[in-house]
């Protein structure tokens, strides 16, 4: 089940952008798991990798291709995440960039592999050789969302946001697809993401604009505070819109940098609202702190706590969990005195102890509810942060329980 | 359901300490709910105390009177904590010590109060004002088995370790009990511990020996990774023993430290082997490490990933979650060619990836144990560091989902 989530009816095509998706056998049920997205060389190419120290294969060739050549590929495959595999691993993520190379005419450092799904098997190559050929041939600018359906491991639903605005007079579209559900946690949770536009914007721009959004929407997420060794998102700029190209303090900037964040704050959220046993969508928000640091450490303390996650399950409004999860929080200053918690619009907490004016009743209200906001104002200074989450469901556990099985 | 634990047959009596345990009605289910603990004043006593900023009032009011006073009763209730209270909380933990003192006859900072159960509801004082004199006439040396049964919460079993040393020929007693099985992660879980013993030792060094002791056995389990408010472990020591004091540096120092350290290492495994759901056993061990702060930092990443745990519950090897786990570790430097990863004896990680000898059929072989080590050897150093946990299974998610309902 998901919380207030549907696949999108439909994807705008982006100017300059292709796409084709494929079954090629990885995945065992015949569903889609290989995926091309296929620009021209001068399009611009950002992206931003997962922290883990053990980063997969795919993560490793990604990155080096993208600071020794121009992109004009990227190949994503679903059902094996070519992670934990070593030196053979590699080898094969560097096969399958040869092979893409070859069926669509590209040196193998202009192909940006990219895996998702269970670590520590090997990467079946021979799906790629059979299906390569096959996928050059469909590519077409309208498969966004078959590119969203093969890139799904866990999810229920398709995830895929388009936008678009005028400059001057002018369309920009910007279109992304994600995919995540579970080992979901920032510095790029098992997740990827791929958003691709038609504006012009030099390279530097771009992964600055990348870098923000991400900041405020991928690395804003948990499931489960696991994060995964193959978190990729990857932003394109085709430049094939005739807008003026995008520069540093221009108006135009502005917009397309609210339009971005929007975007990628869909894209992560939608992941959050699919979470692995997903039944409340719910924002830790932690307000008036000192830095974004504290704020967004007080927020993941809460997000990941299993017993505030069980009681967002239940629809308890056991707020003594909220309140022992923010008073054990990692940060050097906190005055109990000076902090309230509201659920929503109840508060529930100030004082040091449960706000006088709290009321069983009123939280279960909240409770009740499929997408509750905890606000935690510390009253301390003037930054704020947010982060999304879900709830621990048995059907968390029972879906990774059985992951495998 | 408990992973190969029993509660104890009997404990043994430690000489000038005697207890007694009565349903006072702060329960509902008419279980034994307040228990004393008396010893005369010339008792060394030493505690350690939840770090958690929201600190539950008998915590604070405990730490008060044990800087400015001789103890000589520790007063514990189980089903209401008295956190998140307030002032109205405080005064309430104050009365309870006024009304405990009038009963036994001492003044009311010599008092140590401590409570454990619900998070923010008021506690009942007409329980206590109705029991303690009837507490008092029960007081006796062989009482620890109705203590330990006195301060359970969700625990489906007393906890309870009594050892005994000779030294010089004379004979030397250590007996402790211990509750909790959820919420419960170093700084002191929701978790009490009191231990008493009959030897001679000067209060300094009882304080050395118990922040010792704590330090690798309460303060390195977890079920949930929730710190809670009330967490408190006390160690006394009535000195009635005819063994002569242990002074610092002697070889009776030394024996009465590891006799005391197997016996809070006991009673903390005891409630991870009570974790609420637990179907596993697991140590987390890590090994070679450059620090202990290291290696407990990793031990912890495994331990708290929900992700192993699942897959630890399904009895799954599933090796990559624990892989990309230790890759997600907060340390500054980590070396993932230079690692490797045991299961049991089991190899599962070598070379930055899956162990050449792995195989699932070996790996299957460990995970189907109930009692598992999971070693990370860094080889980057030589401090070394565990951790103990359970695993998350459906009934984790009952318990905490449906705690108060």
């Amino acid at each position: 089940m998901t919380v207030n989530l549907k696949a999108p009816e439909s994807l705008l095509a982006v100017n300059g952008v292709k796409l084709s998706a494929i079954a090629s056998g990885i995945k065992k049920n015949q569903a889609k798991d290989l995926v091309l997205i296929s620009f021209e060389s001068f399009t611009n190419c950002a992206a931003v990798f997962t922290k883990n120290r053990f980063r997969a294969a795919p993560v490793l060739i990604a990155e080096k291709n993208l600071s020794s050549a121009r992109p004009v590929l990227l190949m994503i495959n679903s059902g094996n995440a070519n992670a934990g595999t070593g030196d053979s691993g590699y080898q094969d993520a560097l096969k399958t960039c040869e092979l893409a190379a070859a069926a669509i005419g590209c040196e193998a450092n202009q192909v940006l592999p990219f895996s998702t799904g269970v670590i520590g098997e090997n990467l079946p190559v021979d799906c790629f050789e059979n299906s390569l050929p096959k996928l050059n041939i469909s590519l077409s600018e309208d498969n966004w969302m078959q590119a969203a359906e093969g890139i799904m491991t866990t999810d229920t639903v398709a995830k895929g946001v388009s936008k678009q605005i005028q400059l001057d007079g002018e369309t920009i579209t910007i279109t992304g697809i994600s995919k995540g559900s579970g080992m979901i946690k920032p510095n790029m949770a098992t997740m990827l993401g791929f958003v691709a536009t038609d504006a012009k914007i030099d390279s530097v721009l771009l992964k600055t604009c990348l870098q923000n959004a991400v900041d405020q929407s991928f690395n804003a997420i948990t499931v489960d505070g696991d994060t995964s060794t193959n978190d990729s998102c990857v932003l394109i700029a085709s430049g094939c819109s005739p807008a003026v190209e995008l520069t540093e303090g221009s108006a135009n900037l502005d917009k397309f940098i609210v339009a971005l964040n929007a975007v990628m704050l869909e894209l992560a959220q939608s992941i959050i609202r699919d979470g692995e046993g997903a039944t409340k969508f719910v924002e830790v928000k932690v307000a008036n702190a000192s830095s974004v640091k504290d704020a967004k450490e007080i927020a993941y303390t809460v997000a990941h706590s299993p017993l505030v996650k069980t009681a967002l399950f239940a629809s308890d409004p056991n707020w003594g969990r909220i309140l022992a999860a923010v008073g054990r929080a990692e940060i050097n200053e906190l005055d109990i005195d000076k902090l309230s918690i509201h659920l929503d619009d109840v508060c529930i907490v100030e004082n040091g102890g449960r706000a006088d004016s709290y009321t069983e009743a009123a939280g279960q209200k909240v409770m009740s509810k499929t997408e509750i906001v905890i606000t935690v104002d510390l009253n301390a200074g003037s930054e704020t942060a947010s982060v999304w989450t879900s709830d621990l469901s048995y059907d968390y556990v029972k879906i990774n329980a059985e992951y495998r099985s």
